[in-house]
């Protein structure tokens, strides 16, 4: 498998937020979750609930659907 | 809302099981997770970590963003 799902979780939260020219300080405000766990997820250094997850995608405006399906054409294993 | 976005991944969750025929033990056996762990995720009783749900999908063969499509048609604000 090489990365963890957290790790690549992380990176698609992190390139969607990039992506979209937000801060990861300005995206933790709108997520409404602290900055320092925000950058802890997108590090893949923190087991993320599917609760969570799905905050991270409401703040970034993008169903969780196509992150996971994202994740899935990355990683086929996935 | 109404309900949380466990019981509602639970649901879907024991749908397709269901669907597959698989009792609670067998689909547990497959997924390598403990039978009443199992019951639990179902009843939604318990936060989900995305591993562990990514385990679930596996087990039952549907990649996790199809699950999560259904969910989020099912419930628009998901």
């Amino acid at each position: 498998m090489g990365e963890s799902l957290e790790a690549r979780f992380g990176l698609a939260i992190r390139r969607h937020r990039e992506g979209q020219g937000l801060s990861q300080e300005a995206f933790a405000d709108v997520a409404g979750i602290h900055r320092t766990y925000v950058s802890s997820i997108e590090r893949g250094k923190v087991q993320v609930s599917i609760g969570i997850a799905q905050q991270l995608a409401e703040a970034l405006g993008v169903p969780l659907s196509r992150i996971w399906r994202e994740l899935e054409r990355e990683f086929p294993s996935a």
